[in-house]
């Protein structure tokens, strides 16, 4: 094998430059399963609006013509022996692409024994990093970095298609399938959002005619509520016209409106899911990874230096570090138990949350300018703590889960990122959505009645404001959802550049300032450190947007404008702020698909049950049904009265109770209602998604059809139809 | 290519007995991606009974060592050019196995044209049918035939395994996937059957100490009860102590046994699928078929005759016979069309029996001796009629959607294969089930009450009889499913017999009657017809034994027994009654299983309902808890008082409902407590389901071994590692 070594710089860098001949690249190609290109075919667009813009003869704005596009080819596996037969073989030079080749070299590196072969000392992992010589932003000719930034990076071009096929062409397939799954999501924002936005006008718009809300802002002096705290804390007597403003204010996130987008969204999610597979398929046959097998993966460098063990695989015979399976389990059950701990933290602080809403609560309680906000500003001062406390949490709690993974042992890199994302999205699920949840589903429903008031540690337990309970979702889904985003996307500008600032500052002291050459500018630039904390960021946005979308309609709003921030920041960070990654295959974005299904799944049923139980369309339905259709004496109606012997006055509180606080037949009426509707929905929606998923097939059928026309050529150009009869 | 001709019989019938030559087989096994030994590896029993009696010392009734076992090796994919590295290559007669010569010359007669390429004629299928000489039952040598006769087709073998390899190797992968997959299945249905039994049993011995029963047998005279039909039509008020002996039967349906033997079910269910999918995948590979591919199918031979139009295959770019898209659309709409106009017979079959039950009740009413047992009477003979309807019904439909499927021309036989069987899937579901359904979740629950009788035609609607609804299900539920394994098993002994017979009578005159040779012997058998009928079989009798098992545990027992007989019926047809079939290949059972798995999940679904509201089960537990833990005054109090005016006598009848007719608080807290039920029951029992459906790899972890380490084999033995450096 041929190295041309070029020393630059000075003190202990130096850089190599590699270059493999034909006769290895060639042998390497056909052990790595490469594929050839057999004929080319017209690269047609598979953007459905392209075409349908086309169709419509409209402008497409967000077409653009991007320099050097790759063009696509009908492939099959490489074959040495049969080199005459694919296309471009007669220009060696040109006929291995840049990343073919880089993954060659990294495939030679990476199985080239340095130390002792029985010991596992094999790789170039251990000799240290590389790097793919490439600049950004120079003014000059277009290297395929420079494209990227043109035609894609720049924020000018936020209204454009990614060009998926060159980021692809440099990052590899597993960055590229990320960009396309972003793209596709962020385009299927558009619809939901503008839905969301409509629903919510329809609230806007009609929010004078909601005969509730006018009942309690015209009956002044009507209903005189029973004190919402202990009276010894101050609380007392108020009247419901006091929260005219919330009454109304609630109807924008709980009018039929709701109803329907919940139910939309609920398709949406599946549909989007469902379009996505087959979009992940043709991705990957035209990036030619469909059929890629996971190559047999080398111990992480980690692992082999700490192994304690010999022993031979058994799959390659080879006698290789290895770790005991028992340990390792202890170590894993010590790690779920670690999890549990932190969740209880978890569940600990929104306590502690809620402690301190109705600690701050009394004093706003007692005084009298304040009162009337007093639940609200409690409650949006308690989800800002919780927020804050989240996302403390989760960055502790990663650090933690690294660390666990870490001394877990795990002998690939896979098996050590399949459980580091495990551990992690287990553990910001509950994180991020428990104080939801609690309040979601829980809250306000064992408070008891006056004279019966369900107490811990003798304080009584926490109603949901006077307003419903639905609007404190809202609130508390707005400041963590958009409160997140603004997090996140202020780090991914700051921290990238302050890290590039401070690796700068220690390399360019070991590099000669004048004459800096491409590598020694790459290698300036910070590591690149994948992608899991990206496809976390928007699963967690994913849940947000579908599992509460019922209490929240402008959530895939807050989601889209976020997205489209996030692709150009992403991209910038790629092509300009960090080195270029060895390029990895994927056909698929794996685990997270499994993690999106569920998601949506949980969707379905989250809604269901904010439909039935947290929001007030089924009360006023049964209400409708059973008594006025124009809502009228609604009001009243929801309101029981305080048994008499318990409060010195004559008070209301919401409940269907009698006067005994017993439930009246009303209530459970509506409770075989409620559930009705949860089973009804939930069988309805998931019925039809699971139709749906069997009527759409994964793969569409122009590109089945696109597949054994490729395998026909595959047969015909490699049969050696001279060699029998 | 060489052709031994040998032409034996006279008149019109030609045997050419066909060989091909070396260089033919290998270019052809390259071509079909046929899978060549490498190295041969002990081939460990995949039965985990086997495993564990082994393990115990304990003598294993069920195992057998049957004669020529075939190895299992490392494969990979034929390639000539490296034929030195395979196993066995040294032995050219012996390399390819008779199977895989089978395939090989049939692969050539169905691409050989004998008459215009261009019309598509080609493939031997036109020119007639053609066999695989073999014998069976000759008492001589054993022959592969005679082997699978001597160790698996006779009775005296029902307590062996099956030998699965020998099948695999005489048959072929398809058949032999499903034999594995009836095996496995009857395997499995042995814990149910034991269950099931068990939780019989429990009822059988509990049966005195149940409350409401012995309140009903011992209480003569206490409830008077109303007339179950109208006055008019001869009945009369009755006493409830002339149903006593049905409230003690009814219990041995309707005890808490039953709810946990439900639970087990939906689980049993779940579990089995999910061994079935390692079992078949670990099948797949041991039978070298887990990446094979679909070949490019040939159009059918009626469709290539039939066809009007001639266009460009998209793939190989050959003109081929077509039939227009639109027409076929338009037919298919009909063939839907079709399908629901044969539901809605079925519908009013259904219509049907019910009034002639409640036609056949009056004058057993009106007959003294026969009054208690009038309904009983009505109710069976209505389970019978229904029975005979569904068998002609399923016969009637079964020839036309067959004629409909081929009037629908689908060019590939698997597009015919596929249509056919969703039609008759669809159809022979609601045929079977919906009369049962009915009696589960509709019948008698929209009877009104006295004076308030809801009527259709005049006829006051259905009530269930009076012992519950339970009993009438388990009724039907055994007649229909008893009855068509008893009908079934008739029809697989009788029919094939009788075809041969005919078939037998017809060829004998052609054939000479001296000398036979073993291809006129094969000549004389039946055609082989395909697996369709026994999976179809299959299919419903694990719908009947999951989806209505809460109404009759005994089902798994019934299930089991039936097939026991069933393997060897099937085996012996295969073996001994019809010809051997050209060997398909197949990795899995195919559509079927996602037909399996959506009865699995009906089946949960539909027991969450059968508990709920057919059973007792939580109006009892209800009671139990408002009121008395014994029970005692449990049948007093789920019987309501007809209101005053309505009938001349005062009179109870079943129901929740006050003097007025309306329903209590406690109709309403149990409806919600029911649906509760539902949602809980569903969401424990799917979600544990899904986890286990996630937790549980589809690839058992050995096999996954066996497959890397089989790769790696593969790219060691034929690298050309001298090609380079």
């Amino acid at each position: 094998m041929k190295k041309e070594t070029e020393v630059s710089g000075k003190k202990t860098i130096y850089f190599i430059k590699l270059s493999a001949p034909w006769a290895v690249l060639c042998h390497y190609a056909e052990e790595l399963n490469m594929r050839a290109p057999l004929q080319a075919h017209n690269n047609p667009s598979t953007n459905w609006s392209e075409v349908l813009l086309e169709k419509l003869r409209l402008p497409n704005l967000m077409a653009e013509d991007v320099p050097n596009k790759p063009l696509d080819y009908f492939t099959c596996a490489f074959k040495k022996s049969k080199i005459d037969r694919f296309l471009g073989s007669d220009n060696p030079d040109q006929y291995f692409t840049n990343t073919q080749r880089s993954r060659i070299v990294h495939e030679v590196l990476s199985t080239a024994p340095f130390g002792k072969v029985k010991k596992g000392e094999i790789g170039i992992e251990r000799l240290g990093p590389y790097e793919y010589p490439e600049g950004c932003r120079d003014p000059t000719t277009l290297n395929p970095r420079q494209v990227l930034y043109h035609y894609w990076a720049r924020w000018g071009k936020w209204h454009k298609y990614q060009p998926l096929d060159h980021i692809r062409e440099y990052f590899g397939e597993k960055i590229g399938i990320y960009f396309a799954w972003l793209g596709l999501y962020t385009g299927w924002l558009l619809p939901a959002a503008v839905v969301g936005l409509l629903v919510f006008l329809y609230g806007v718009l009609t929010i004078n005619y909601n005969t509730p809300a006018n009942e309690i802002c015209d009956q002044r002096g009507q209903f005189k509520m029973c004190p919402l705290c202990n009276v010894s804390f101050g609380c007392q007597f108020w009247d419901l016209n006091d929260i005219c403003f919330y009454a109304r204010i609630s109807y924008l996130f709980d009018h039929p409106g709701t109803v329907f987008y919940a139910i939309f969204v609920s398709f949406w999610a599946v549909s989007f899911l469902e379009y996505w597979k087959r979009k992940s398929a043709s991705l990957a046959h035209h990036w030619d990874c469909l059929d890629f097998q996971e190559e047999e993966e080398r111990p992480r460098p980690e692992f082999a230096a700490k192994a304690p063990l010999q022993e031979r695989n058994p799959i390659t015979g080879v006698r290789e570090p290895s770790f005991p399976k028992s340990i390792r389990t202890k170590r894993i059950m010590a790690g779920v138990g670690l999890i549990f701990i932190m969740m209880s933290l978890v569940i600990i602080f929104i306590v502690a949350v809620i402690i301190y809403r109705v600690l701050v609560s009394i004093p706003l309680f007692r005084n009298d300018t304040l009162r009337s906000q007093a639940q609200a500003i409690s409650s949006l001062s308690g989800a800002v703590v919780n927020f804050i406390i989240i996302m403390c949490m989760g960055r502790v709690y990663e650090k933690l889960a690294y660390r666990l993974t870490t001394w877990e042992m795990h002998r690939t890199q896979t098996e050590f990122e399949d459980n580091f994302t495990f551990k992690v999205f287990i553990f910001q699920f509950v994180n991020f959505y428990s104080s939801i949840f609690y309040i979601a589903f829980f809250k306000g429903r064992f408070v008891g009645f006056p004279g019966h008031y369900h107490r811990i540690l003798g304080l009584r337990n926490e109603d949901c404001s006077a307003g419903g309970c639905l609007i404190e979702l809202a609130q508390q889904l707005a400041v963590i959802m958009i409160g997140k985003q603004v997090v996140n996307n202020a780090q991914e500008i700051l921290v990238p550049k302050m890290k590039a600032w401070w690796h700068k500052k220690q390399v360019s002291v070991k590099l000669s300032h004048k004459a800096r050459t491409r590598w020694e500018a790459d290698y300036q630039l910070i590591d690149n450190e994948g992608l899991f904390q990206e496809y976390l960021e928007m699963v967690l946005q994913f849940g947000f947007i579908t599992i509460f979308v019922a209490a929240f309609p402008l959530a895939p709003l807050f989601a889209l404008l976020n997205n489209w921030v996030e692709i150009r920041l992403d991209a910038q960070k790629f092509v300009c702020e960090t080195r270029r990654a060895v390029s990895e295959r994927a056909q698929n974005i794996g685990i997270w698909f499994t993690i999106l299904d569920f998601m949506a799944h949980l969707a379905v049923i989250s809604n269901a049950f904010l439909i039935a139980f947290t929001s007030e369309f089924l009360p006023r339905l049964l209400y409708k049904y059973e008594y006025d259709w124009s809502l009228s004496g609604y009001v009243n109606f929801t309101l029981a009265t305080a048994p008499n012997d318990t409060l010195n006055e004559e008070c209301r509180y919401r409940g269907y109770r009698d006067v005994h606080g017993d439930h009246t037949p009303f209530f459970w009426r509506l409770l075989a209602i409620r559930l009705s509707f949860v089973i009804v929905f939930e069988h309805v929606v998931f019925g039809i998604c699971r139709l749906i998923d069997i009527m759409v097939p994964d793969v569409p059928q122009s590109l089945e059809l696109k597949m054994k026309r490729e395998r026909y050529l595959a047969k015909q150009a490699l049969a050696d139809s001279d060699a029998i009869m």
